[in-house]
């Protein structure tokens, strides 16, 4: 996906709530957006805005030194869904279609995406999306293409949202590779965050290689590279991970939630709405 | 009143949303971004936002060649006031206090403010100032120092809000000078915006000599500031001239609606409030 217009004020406006975490020096965050802003013109419409934030976040930790603002937030939130897993485990024990019940809860803890919204109510958003139409609905050919493959490449957004990526991990029953960013972007999942999740012996983690918000595909490792290229069945979850894989031809299943109407618009739905879209490679 | 760090990525969106009024180039609205993006350097947090607000907007005249983006819908709400001005004057009529009324009247009028709100509806506006409480109340002082002035400096902010001025300067039954922005810049008031207004003849329509979105006294002529200095009374109305002249040691009262966090903060009160504060010269 391309970078919009609108995207600009939102950089700046998500360095400028990355740069009041990461200090409370007001000058510094005084330079950060300074050069946030002058970085504009080296920031095309044509890369995606993941590629484009993960230039707007090495700024941050440059002019911050603060490698990681989100750590705190991000421990927090991972308590908490961590706190809702036995609850979660009961919702899709009762569900008539237990994977269909999973795969909502994933995208439930979706909503946990720091870089688009400030605040939500997880709980709130729990409800909401497991009665939810899907504005996208490719769930048959999930369920189709799931049943034959032999193993999947499940591509992590937030940390704590792992929580709800395992649920639905241990619904499809195949191996999967969870694949986390290699540093702390926003707060997106690393290795640090994933071990937290209480992944069992059938989830191998690894890291893309990246630190963009997103799998931007030229940043990632070539050992990843490989990987994903020759995956059979790929689930991408959340809105950085799409904008960053919109373009490619590989079986893909982007789930997510239209948080910004930038990416609602690219996928022809309503901010809000929920997506199961698969690309076919 | 100084520039705060949120101030930035709103100065951004409203370059945007006048570069998109001001032409449908995209490219050329991505050099306005990158141009304003690289001006952020340029404006200290020590200046005001309504000085710095003149820097973006005449980015935009210079990038887009469009002097006015603002002037259609500028036209549109004239049309609007105007056509609202009879009931205006019924619910003023009908008042126990005339003055009173009249007042919160032009402080609905300031809702029409796009610089910073995109969405308004006029109408509702005005029935709940009608019955809002004021967050800052000086309303007792006005009325008594208004007895006592010969005249009144009035400083104008939006061009339509001109119409609920009116009902205001009729009501106070004293010689106003209305002072408008020298050159059009979002939809503040002009000397052609004023003139439709249907002002009678005692006011006399000046410009403050400035294109800032306030009343940036640097910025305006050497006529307009002895006409400040040695005015008695003067009304300031909305957020742009309160950003300008939150500083000045003037008979001042400033009418406005606090639309934004930064200045709701700077007030002390929260956003959506109405303000008559007075600054005692």
């Amino acid at each position: 996906m391309r970078t919009f217009l609108e995207c600009y004020p939102c950089f700046l406006s998500q360095a400028l709530r990355a740069g009041r975490l990461a200090t409370n020096d007001e000058v510094q965050i005084k330079r950060l957006l300074d050069e946030v802003g002058a970085m504009f013109q080296t920031i095309p419409l044509e890369s995606s805005p993941a590629q484009s934030g993960r230039l707007i976040y090495r700024k941050v930790h440059e002019v911050t030194a603060n490698p990681d603002p989100y750590r705190q937030i991000k421990q927090r939130n991972m308590q908490q869904a961590l706190g809702l897993y036995p609850e979660l485990k009961k919702i899709v024990a009762r569900s008539e279609d237990s994977l269909l019940a999973a795969v909502r809860i994933a995208i439930a803890g979706n909503v946990i995406d720091l870089g688009v919204n400030h605040d939500f109510d997880i709980e709130k958003e729990i409800e909401a999306v497991l009665v939810k139409s899907f504005a996208v609905d490719d769930y048959k050919a999930f369920k189709d293409q799931l049943q034959r493959t032999r193993s999947v490449l499940y591509l992590a957004d937030n940390a704590a949202e792992c929580v709800f990526d395992r649920i639905l991990i241990e619904e499809m029953k195949k191996p999967v590779t969870f694949a986390v960013r290699d540093r702390p972007v926003i707060n997106d999942a690393t290795r640090e965050d994933a071990a937290k999740a209480g992944f069992g012996d059938r989830v191998t983690v690894v890291s893309s290689g990246t630190d963009a918000p997103g799998t931007v595909l030229e940043t990632c490792s070539r050992e990843f590279k490989e990987l994903f290229y020759r995956s059979e069945f790929i689930i991408s979850k959340g809105q950085g991970n799409y904008e960053a894989l919109s373009g490619q031809h590989r079986p893909i299943f982007f789930m997510l939630k239209a948080k910004c109407a930038v990416v609602a618009a690219d996928l022809g739905v309503a901010v809000g709405d929920i997506i199961l879209k698969s690309i076919n490679g």
